[in-house]
């Protein structure tokens, strides 16, 4: 199978660069001395998690029990589920334990750290549960100083069948750093909260062996991680414009893009439209916010070259993408309706989502080498 | 099964809604004096659909050819493929015809609707084409004045395996109408538009037997169709926040939204954190221009109820939603971890789209009747 042959739109995933940006990153942990803990929330796919894992001790980090379920399936052994849990999730993270995979949790709540232990006692079921501390993003996580964490640690370390298994921090507002030297401030201040969180719970008399820290951006920038036990990053595997934007990856290393076919050209407005809308780009705008506004989308030729002009998807609606030049016209006799191009995404975990697998190609080629299937749902 | 054993987030249909949005649009479309072809790109569901054509003559629009090949796998023999047709997608278009089921599609290019002439030869296929007639959206389709028009109608009416069906326009500015009287007065343009493009085709000697309009907003607020042969509109079936902000419905018939769970609480800063995130409401953001800027989405009580403070999703990650009051402070005490909520959706069709089917129920109870399956994806 070639590229030509494949209906549109779908995903590409260029496996050379998806090895490159893994390597970068993977150099990452050893140099920063912590183990990696790839986040498969991006990928969703057990031939990418085997390569992220290359190196390190083979845990990784998911979104969702159904991603937690898949890759247990596919062998792996220790598995974060990073997202705090609700009580009535425990009994699918009891079934996956009971098979012999160790899944530990997240929480920041009391209520729910008292809760796993009665589910744990319901369930004759044993939990780790790590305590999610806010390093100042704002979406979850306890106060590093707060008296609610020696109290969730308590609440845990207490109850019989479940074991504290640690802390978990995510710095998102390192996707609002302005340059390295701003990434890696935030960087600094997830790595000291993080640290700071477990000393407090060790003073306390509770354990503490996990210390775990990381976004792509903090990956990209940290410039230490003493006192982290464990880096989660995830976008990284792909990239995609918004990561280019703030500078943890360069363009040419964005690994998935979505190839479009042009089904219509409007010369009196400059504009051509693709059959790439809405759904299959996502209506993720992070880029709004970025030196260079992508729309939804940057559009390259079909080789993801620079045979174009800089086009990008100005608006979209569920199954349109209309498409514009960033300066200047398009060049109308090279975009005829049937011509093939390649859209970069804004944010590559929105838009692989969209799609049930990975065509996967090697760098320029036009051969379509493996079909590697996603995880979706929940 | 009940909707409390459902693991979130998941959709949810309200099987009554569904029946009363749906009759209401059919008695418009009796009343206009036109066939109703509901477009399924909204439900993506063949028991939907089946309820859509209901009183009509059956047939139906897509989105995708996946849904025209589902669709034709479920009996349907009449089926419009309303984007914009690329010519390597004519294939499939060709196989599904073949196979018994009358595939319309569509072009607004000259370079298009001759390469369907090549196809049919080279394909030994026969092919219906509607021309698509931009009414004031600015999306795709050819102006209604234009040479061009005539000149794709001739192309098509000439070619040997090519029949010239019609016209069809979809008004997408009706989103922007402010009020009943904006809305109608757009779909007399697009009305007026279709009707006018149709007439100067007959007058250039070609047929046009088709004269296809539609929007959900133009389905509920259109005057009259006078020389209109069919009516098509897609969201209506399950209704949005943001057709409710437009005045196509109101909230209480909203068909669909999500279950969700809460994982956390903030009262600091004044939230509670969901299990429904990004992923699971998609990031349409179509209610930030409406009077009611709904977020990413409306929060209700788990019977879709108003026992609590109007609340919104404030912020989204990909697996968390942040959920804010309106107006005041949230209840906290009746938020713990742990609570279902529902979640009205901004923009139903990329909501539903996150799914791979409906856990159906009737009303207010809690009992699941039914799983109804959707045909996502190309």
């Amino acid at each position: 199978m070639k590229l030509p042959e494949l209906d549109t739109p779908t995903l590409i995933l260029d496996q050379s660069r998806l090895r490159t940006n893994i390597a970068r990153i993977s150099t990452r942990a050893h140099e920063l001395g912590v183990d990696l803990r790839p986040h498969m929330k991006t990928a969703k796919c057990v031939e990418v998690a085997r390569l992220a894992i290359e190196g390190h001790s083979g845990a990784i980090t998911v979104s969702t029990l159904k991603e937690a379920e898949y890759f247990a399936g596919h062998g792996f052994r220790d598995i974060a589920y990073a997202v705090g849990i609700a009580p009535d999730k425990l009994a699918r993270v009891a079934a996956l334990r009971k098979s012999g995979t160790r899944v530990s949790v997240i929480t920041d709540n009391i209520d729910v750290a008292r809760e796993i232990g009665v589910r744990a006692r319901d369930l004759d079921a044993e939990f780790e549960v790590l305590i999610e501390i806010d390093t100042g993003d704002g979406r979850a996580g306890i106060g590093i100083e707060s008296d609610g964490l020696i109290a969730i640690g308590q609440a845990l370390h207490g109850a019989p069948g479940v074991s504290l298994g640690g802390v978990l921090t995510h710095a998102g507002q390192t996707y609002g750093g302005k340059d390295t030297d701003a990434i890696a401030a935030v960087a600094e201040a997830e790595r000291a909260g993080a640290v700071r969180a477990a000393e407090r719970l060790r003073a306390a008399g509770l354990p503490c062996p996990v210390v775990s820290v990381g976004s792509t951006p903090a990956a990209a920038h940290a410039r230490n991680l003493d006192g982290v036990s464990e880096l989660r990053a995830g976008v990284y595997v792909f990239q995609d414009v918004f990561q280019a934007e703030i500078g943890s990856c360069a363009l040419a290393d964005i690994a998935v893009s979505v190839l479009t076919t042009v089904t219509g050209q409007h010369p009196e407005r400059g504009e051509i439209v693709v059959d790439a809308g809405g759904l299959a780009l996502s209506k993720d705008r992070s880029t709004a916010t970025a030196p260079r506004d992508a729309g939804y989308g940057l559009v390259l030729d079909a080789k993801c070259g620079d045979s174009l002009p800089v086009m990008f998807v100005d608006r979209v609606s569920q199954e349109h993408g209309i498409v514009k030049a960033e300066t200047g016209t398009l060049p109308f006799d090279r975009l005829k309706p049937g011509t093939r191009l390649r859209i970069l995404p804004n944010h590559a975990c929105f838009t692989a989502a969209a799609y049930d697998g990975y065509h996967v190609i090697d760098g320029g080629g036009e051969a379509v080498m493996a079909y590697w299937s996603r995880v979706n749902g929940w």
